[in-house]
């Protein structure tokens, strides 16, 4: 008798490298000692599942608010201040992102109604410099994390339109460590940026728009007060 | 207007070193080399915050079982198959746990039954040497994963009993990476493995017994089986 249901997806590698591979690890280990995995220590003590089949933007979202410290100024569960895709009721209903996902532009609104500095680059209007530029930027420090947007067919992978956060780069094989939200298909894993790349110029068929990328950061005002003050509170 | 509700503890430093800190990089690093980090990868892949304020056994549970790759044998959402703590619910009922936690043997007869092997120690008729073993053989390879059950006041943390999964060790420090599940409350953290130890120690009011540390890996016979068989799949 078949089971029901499915029990992850194998991985394609390559192009993709599986973070717990030994070659994984390998490019991990030279990425740290190069100084381009300085972001990573937070991210991924904030890397979270997406909820929901449909909720890969607001977790990536989630992960990096959390990572960035920033407070939600509102209760969670028990008395905890905390940020999971539940709290992001902001720019488009739950429910309708439960059925449909969410597009590029709203997650950047979402980011900033939760109190983030976002600073959005459709692919169309950017470069791989100017992604690689900021990959670098973010992977040297945890200041700010980015969010790519693309197609999951660039990586040969199954599905179509994900996001996630970037938790490193490899300077010498340009490739960047995806945390795919999405851990109950792939583990986290090492991609060409030029594939990435790819994945982020294909065209969104709902908005007619490309994909693309968000830097996060801290913003500088008091984090949290900007929703605080738009719920009122 | 004071904000409602906590976000976050300081985490009492020393006992601990904050993960993402530059001497919590640096011990990470010395440990990678070192080849006790070997758990680290697939068991960072899972990090999850526990759910609900007395999930901490729970969300300990699934991360390992994702971590090993532990089919649960039946759909979580969407067609996945998938753990959470939602999936936990053999035992003990989940309402219950929500409201007084899990006990130590409540958890192991859980991690049976979601079809994992499991070895159970007990503080009081086990010895630190013995845990120190096991916490270096879990770290040195990707079979096993360790969850200690402690009382919090050991390492000056606000808390009494909590489970959390250890992610790896540094044999020249003799400290254990922590991978808190309270992520809300406490980033992950190195401690020493003594003050782990005493915390260990400390007898658990509801059973009258020492807490302690499991054991946990895949089971020879087909993941999942079990748990199917029970539930007559």
């Amino acid at each position: 008798m078949a089971m029901a249901g499915l029990y992850r997806r194998l991985l394609p590698c390559p192009p993709a490298v599986d973070f717990a591979s030994s070659q994984g690890k390998q490019l991990f280990l030279e990425s740290i000692q190069n100084g381009t995995m300085e972001g990573f220590y937070r991210l991924v003590s904030y890397f979270q599942t997406q909820s929901e089949p449909a909720f890969c933007g607001l977790a990536s979202l989630s992960m990096v608010l959390n990572a960035l410290a920033i407070d939600p100024g509102r209760k969670w569960k028990g008395p905890w201040r905390w940020f999971d895709e539940s709290m992001l009721d902001c720019c488009e209903p739950l429910e309708k992102i439960k059925v449909r996902g969410i597009s590029f532009g709203k997650l950047v609104c979402l980011a900033h109604c939760a109190g983030a500095k976002v600073e959005a680059f459709h692919a169309s209007h950017s470069s791989i410099d100017d992604f690689r530029k900021y990959v670098m930027k973010c992977s040297t420090s945890d200041d700010c994390h980015v969010i790519s947007s693309y197609h999951r067919g660039a990586l040969k992978q199954t599905g179509t339109g994900h996001f996630s956060p970037i938790g490193g780069y490899h300077v010498g094989k340009d490739m960047a460590l995806i945390l795919d939200v999405a851990r109950f298909k792939y583990p986290p894993h090492w991609v060409p940026l030029t594939l990435l790349w790819e994945g982020m110029n294909y065209v969104d068929e709902s908005t007619g728009q490309s994909r693309g990328f968000m830097l996060i950061s801290r913003p500088h005002r008091e984090p949290g007060m900007l929703y605080t003050l738009r719920s009122g509170g």
